[in-house]
């Protein structure tokens, strides 16, 4: 194999080596399309992961490069030292906010499946990124259809007092004044949902459709 | 568009929605590598930087799905929260490590240049990984060559006493004991360094060379 150019000048180390660096852009060139953060957020209950996962599934098959941050496999893991006060909270959205920078940075669409229920804290993230690159999708669905499928038993145990600072119970849920993508979920499908979702992103550029 | 096949069985909100998920199976098929990290360490100044720069440089041209993590996009971003003591340095490293692992659940080889100068901390990242995933390569470059460059300045700093707990001088670098890609850097060129990674890689399926 051959090293190509990126040797140049650099046969011995009593020179200076020369960094060469694959930026964001190139990154972009390569997945074909342009990265950003699908920010979901929502109530417990309100369809945030299952949507997300379904985009996901349809991006995908498209061809595209796609990452899903949700609480499996944040919480567990980077954000493992962190419980559920209210700045752990905060500084669980801000590294997740960071990480999300990262994978755009590398040219992937990432999509984030977290409450995300204050206001501040989902625009400090969106600052983290450039314009265009934050794209978020509140998940409107009302607090009774989320507490009526309560698929983890959450609001039985908020409503218990077992779990404090619950959002929508005990603890605010303050929706987005202006939203990229509103999803009114009352009583629509996940394919209606998607639907939206994607239409938004060939409309701005972020994919390309591929048609059979 | 049609959201095609994800949406079965799930026209309304009453029915229970079904998760469908794209694996790291399924983005590792995407990407047509064996996603990995390449976990660089050594000294300050011993070229783990430049290495993995010209390493992605290649894996690009090569035309593989690359991340690099380092101290110019993690400590301002991520971990700009962390100081530099014993602690600090720990979460550190466990941090990257949580970030390199999502990397390569999504699909990308991911490649780390952090002196990580504790034996204990780079373990603890492998075992994050499967088996295979974590490739930790060792840039063994003399503390006189390393000093002798100081392109930071930080030696010259660390022997005035303005930096405490300096690798090399105030704190020690513990050697691998057992390394997957052992780089003598006394008097290599770059080329001869990038050729070596290059090599184990194809020769362990992490990647197939594409020849012109």
């Amino acid at each position: 194999m051959v090293c190509s150019e990126v040797v140049m000048n650099s046969k011995n180390d009593n020179i200076i080596w020369h960094d060469t660096q694959i930026t964001k852009d190139d990154r972009a060139v390569r997945t074909m399309q342009k990265p950003c953060v699908l920010w979901f957020t929502g109530l417990s209950g309100s369809g945030k992961s299952t949507i997300a996962n379904a985009v996901e599934k349809i991006l995908y098959e498209n061809g595209n490069f796609t990452y899903l941050l949700d609480g499996d496999n944040v919480r567990h893991g980077l954000n493992s030292d962190l419980s559920f006060d209210e700045k752990s909270r905060v500084e669980n959205i801000r590294r997740v906010g960071e990480v999300s920078k990262l994978f755009v940075e590398s040219g992937l669409i990432v999509l984030t499946a977290f409450i995300s229920p204050f206001r501040e804290d989902r625009e400090m993230v969106r600052t983290l990124l450039e314009d265009g690159e934050f794209v978020e999708i509140f998940i409107d669905t009302p607090l009774e259809v989320c507490e009526s499928r309560d698929p983890k038993g959450l609001y039985k145990k908020a409503r218990a007092g077992e779990i404090k600072e619950f959002t929508g119970i005990s603890s605010p849920y303050e929706k987005p004044k202006k939203v990229d993508i509103y999803i009114k979920n009352d009583n629509i499908s996940i394919e209606k949902a998607c639907e939206q979702i994607i239409d938004y992103m060939i409309k701005h550029s972020y994919i390309k459709w591929r048609e059979d």
